[in-house]
């Protein structure tokens, strides 16, 4: 059982064993949005504050703040970013940067307890970052990769991983507050991708006793239905032991997957959250006790 | 490595550990289709042979024929379904009833190794069902229930499994020829449901050494958007080990969720299934390349 409390001013969401995913709205970020890039580059906010609240009421529990624009003032940008989602909605956030000075101006302006993301194996990165999340209290995003890249081989992401937890550690950060990525590679690529990281969720569950979160869109890269293979991988990987996932709320077929894989894993008591989004209106028949729903006896007919 | 091979008269079909998922279509069963047990009870069967056609053009790789009509005469019914089934379709059938009676006219008229559905752990089953399915070299569902009816402890359920798989083998039936049904109880009542049956898949998967298959739509019994719990719940099985299921292959998100699942597991090549049935058609600006399917780059923006 490992819990990782991330907070807003006013609210607390636990990634954990054992409890509902958390999915992390991944839509602000510029990365590959040329418009958006463009706007925050230019002071223009109106689309983050857009993409905060309609993430929030797709469902995100939590929300990935990202400024990450070529030749642009990060850290300043990604600050306003930051100050702007929390002024209009209350979940936490995740401080998404490669650059330190970036993640360093957003958690000045963060009221609460973020995730900051993130920190790879690599020697500059670790002694860089850690030290600011130590500071802050934060938690933090331990991303399985180090100097020689993104190893194909599962048992060196796990040993990566578990470095960067011992030298979390080292820097006073619980475990329970590192939130470890596998990296997902792309299935159309490397078939084996998806068995090799489900082995991988489940020895850093039982093993690393860790929390586990991954960008869950890059598994279906190339392929056709992205949002079909999108879902099948975060069922499975629900089912493996992920606990969070950096994804598109807006994607009614991801959220039901992953309210789905709820009910299965037992972390929908009574199945009230599942009801409650999925009830057919009493309109129409009624959606309970209808002939069609009964079950079929198969067996002794 | 376990592969359970079940055939018509002119194709193998291989349920089988790291194989493509076996989907076995559901529908010829008049069981809660009043329309079709009257059809059926007075010998029209257009609709068994229609039901046939539509679910092998859905993707359907097995058909499971029930002919459980009160008050009917069910061996002579069953065996005109299986033989008229054979004549329209070249998938292998699972052959499905409770009396022994009908299983053995339904085996009579069988051309191929068939599935025999089914063979629980109650004694007079055992000794009943299993010379039959020995005499007839063919394979057989084992339901993990006995005299003591469905235990909710799947270590019962599990011990009741050895038990037929060994009994099986003393009538001379391999256990690769014993494709297990863990029992799926309905998750809305009781919510570790589906916990339960995925370490149970798994424990049948590592420690029997069976294929294992189900009725995958009696886990949603009583929820509303009953394919989204389906699809839920067979993508999580097959992540736990399950290796085929009876289900109904006209619903498009539960074929979807199988063919996503394959694709996960690494049983779908290259996703060539995948990419076949989903590929968007070129005229709409080409499936491959487009801007928006590129992957984001998140970690170095």
């Amino acid at each position: 059982m490992t819990d990782t409390v991330v907070a807003s001013a006013s609210r607390e969401v636990v990634i954990g064993f054992d409890r509902p995913f958390v999915v992390i709205g991944e839509r602000i970020n510029p990365t590959g949005r040329k418009v958006l890039a463009r706007e925050m580059k230019a002071g223009d906010y109106h689309r983050v504050v857009a993409d905060a609240v309609s993430q929030v009421e797709a469902g995100a529990h939590m929300l990935d703040v990202n400024a990450g624009i070529p030749l642009a003032d990060e850290p300043a940008i990604l600050a306003e970013a930051v100050r702007l989602v929390q002024s209009v909605s209350d979940v936490p956030l995740s401080i998404d940067s490669s650059i330190v000075a970036a993640l360093e101006s957003g958690l000045a302006v963060y009221d609460g307890k973020p995730l900051v993301n993130s920190v790879t194996g690599e020697e500059d990165r670790l002694e860089s970052v850690l030290p600011l999340v130590a500071r802050h209290g934060a938690a933090v995003v331990a991303i399985s990769n180090d100097e020689t890249g993104i190893s194909e081989d599962p048992n060196v992401r796990f040993e990566v991983a578990r470095k960067i937890v011992e030298r979390a550690q080292d820097h006073g950060i619980p475990t329970s507050d590192v939130v470890v990525d596998p990296l997902v590679m792309p299935i159309g690529a490397i078939n084996s991708a998806g068995r090799q990281v489900m082995h991988l969720i489940s020895r850093l569950r039982e093993e690393l006793k860790v929390n586990t979160t991954c960008g869950a869109s890059n598994v279906s890269f190339g392929l056709p239905n992205r949002n079909g293979i999108n879902s099948a991988f975060l069922t499975m990987a629900i089912g493996a032991g992920m606990t969070s996932a950096i994804t598109n709320p807006l994607h009614g077929e991801v959220m039901q997957a992953v309210l789905g894989a709820d009910v299965m894993m037992g972390n929908d008591p009574d199945c009230m959250r599942w009801i409650a989004k999925y009830r057919e209106p009493r309109a129409s028949g009624g959606a309970r006790g209808n002939r069609r729903d009964r079950p079929r006896r198969r067996r002794r007919g």
